[in-house]
């Protein structure tokens, strides 16, 4: 196994029983980033030297947590005070912003390293950057969070951050074939970063293991690591409205988990979530999007259109369109699926259900559908996408696991289990 | 009346009858502010020829919507383009942003010009900035939206913007004899604002009608503007389990409205919200501020902590030692409280309680007590103060009425009707 292939949590403990050092670690995924950046173009701009000295200093004064010293990759659409920042988007083009992002900050004090700011869409919604899948350069990475989904996937950094406000980090996560979480509204800090939906949008990780989101949210939470891994009781297995939408192996990839499941002995239960009584989440997300988008990034439509993307003014005008009485209603559907969740449906311990509707699609001109997450990122819980093998064209596929709200910590649990004990996807 | 005195919607009306232009709704706003600036000292600074060139400019293009031309105040942890944004933090001393807040920007396109920015305690939070009471000079105004509520208190804006985490709206309205609203958690967009928890901070306005609420939501989020003043039909009044903490004027502004209000009709019952069951809401409060802030202001605290006052200091180090888990239980206090707020309490249409202790402290060295709203600012959902007549020195007093979450409108419909038809306070 090469250094740049392993965990979080592996080079923590390699470098804790000096089986290698921070130095042999950066030159592993230097050397992989020189092999492979050009093709995949995962970072806006890269500069090596600096990574390499701030490392030296930190080898220097001792490592104090499982990050030290370990480079991660950050989204392009949360600030660093010194390296551009341009959320993808042209009209903030050489802005160099004064502070780091709350979570940035955290990461470096505990001796993270930013290895680069990863491409994003542009203000993280559709019009795509230059990231190319790392498992064929014709196909979209997905989006939004795309250069730090293929900088995981690619083995240039062992953990990057992400957003997402509808599934810019389930999908980007399933199409690259690594592990992806969305964590629940509100867990992190999100200030200095871009707003989308003050509703909606949250924090993401890209990673080699669920460990390593459990060594994250230490970092950044407090939250004392767990014993890992914890069987799940009881799963709803979530066909969604648009199961027809999905390709046959990523069907098969969530019957046969969720058989693999019932076989170990947890309940299984197929459970409608969106379209019960006529309520479509999916339609309420884009809803709530459109509106609070619209407001959010009132300045730049207003100061600056000619810059923006077809389908970013689009967005922006869809969301001027939509009535306050139209935007109250999907907020009180949310609130009954939520109220659902925590009553009816409180006794499973998640959810299984699709990351995508299947591989990657090829082109490099859309990110591909979100549909499957916008339900669960309007309800606000927490999401993790698990890699399942690969589809028909050889490109990976992901199936994502549901938590309850705040209960990211469970979900995490049941995910290293699952990771642990159930094989996903066919072994082709 | 002067047009100084004048609220939004009666500026709007005068306007649009032609009594009197937005030339001489200026020159009256200006000329008070030259009267009483020096004193009170609500904006950090002015710059009285530019808001007159670009009131002119309005002029000539003609009014759009009801805030088309009119003068308002931002709190200086709002980001405008073309005015320094400090936080009130000598860390941000002559910081420029590049774009404007969300809101800023919105109520600007819709002609709305920015008078100055107001005056904050340092990063919205205890440190005091130099604004003074308009009714004392001696007494502190309240804070941590001090400028705002003294602008709009001291006649030299109809309106101004601020924000809540605490109870940095409903107090210092009260103490400065105001209205004051503080809105559901993200019914605005804050983004381009200062953060200081993450789930817990909101927009707030201060007005002189609650119609000027129901204008700029209008503006804001396209909120239909209803048929002005809804009559409530059952009210709980809250004596909270500080009531020995209120000064006996408060006490009996409370138990008058609540008397005064059953004699109209409406149905008044006491009930409990914090401290039932030993939760302490206030103290849950407290924790999930500290724990919040400590992540959502690490990068000052970590790179310029000697620029930070104790109080800001002592906080987010009070933030550093709360447990994830205790942050958790605190998180799990609020969403009971909320559950409870839903069901049992759902019926009631507001909530009849204290806006702060008393009339504003002597002294510039502390903004009061926010220990009365804390316990509603966790749980999330609107608030607005009424001026209630005045207490024993002769200074402002107010009371606070809440409403359930996202039912902003139902509020201030509700706040107008008992605005219109009862008499709040003494008469003195």
């Amino acid at each position: 196994m090469e250094i740049y292939e392993m965990s979080l949590g592996e080079l923590d403990r390699g470098l804790e029983a000096g089986t290698f050092s921070l130095n042999e670690i950066f030159q592993s995924l230097v050397s992989r980033m020189e092999a492979r950046e050009k093709v995949t173009q995962a970072f806006v701009e890269l500069d090596i030297d600096r990574v390499r000295s701030e490392i030296a200093l930190i080898d220097r004064h001792g490592r104090a947590t499982s990050i030290s010293g370990i480079p991660f990759g950050v989204k392009d659409i949360f600030n660093t005070r010194d390296r551009v920042t341009s959320y993808g988007s042209s009209i903030f083009e050489g802005y160099q912003p004064v502070s780091d992002a709350a979570v940035v900050s955290r990461l470096r004090s505990a001796g993270g390293v930013v290895m680069g700011k990863t491409v994003t869409t542009e203000f993280a919604y559709f019009f795509p950057g230059k990231t190319r899948n790392p498992h064929h350069p014709d196909h979209t990475p997905g989006g939004s969070s795309q250069g730090s989904a293929a900088a995981v996937a690619d083995f240039m950094v062992p953990f990057a951050i992400g957003s997402q406000t509808a599934a810019s980090v389930i999908r980007p996560a399933a199409f690259c074939g690594v592990i992806g979480y969305k964590a629940s509204v509100a867990q992190f800090p999100l200030n200095g970063a871009l707003t989308l939906s003050y509703s909606m949008d949250s924090l993401g990780f890209f990673v080699r293991s669920p460990e390593d989101l459990c060594l994250l949210r230490n970092v950044l939470l407090g939250v004392s690591p767990r014993a890992g891994a914890l069987k799940p009781r009881k799963i709803g297995l979530v066909r969604t409205p648009y199961w027809s939408e999905l390709d046959s192996e990523s069907q098969s990839a969530i019957e046969t988990a969720g058989s693999d499941l019932a076989e170990s002995g947890i309940e299984i239960r197929e459970v409608e979530v969106d379209g019960r009584e006529g309520v479509d989440l999916v339609d309420a997300h884009q809803i709530v999007m459109a509106f609070e988008v619209s407001r959010s990034r009132a300045a730049e439509y207003e100061n600056q259109r000619e810059k923006l993307s077809d389908q970013f003014t689009e967005l922006v005008e869809a969301g001027r369109q939509i009535s306050f009485q139209a935007y109250e209603q999907a907020l009180k559907q949310r609130d009954s699926a939520n109220q659902r969740l925590r009553t009816e449906l409180g006794d499973y311990d998640l959810f299984l259900t699709a990351s995508a509707p299947g591989e990657a699609p090829k082109g490099l001109s859309s990110t591909g559908d979100p549909k499957f997450s916008r339900a669960w990122n309007l309800i606000g819980g927490p999401s993790v996408t698990l890699p399942a093998g690969k589809g028909l064209t050889q490109l990976p596929l992901g199936v994502q696991l549901v938590g309850h709200f705040n209960k990211d910590d469970d979900l995490i649990a049941h995910a290293s289990w699952i990771q642990q004990n159930i094989q996903l996807g066919t072994s082709n």
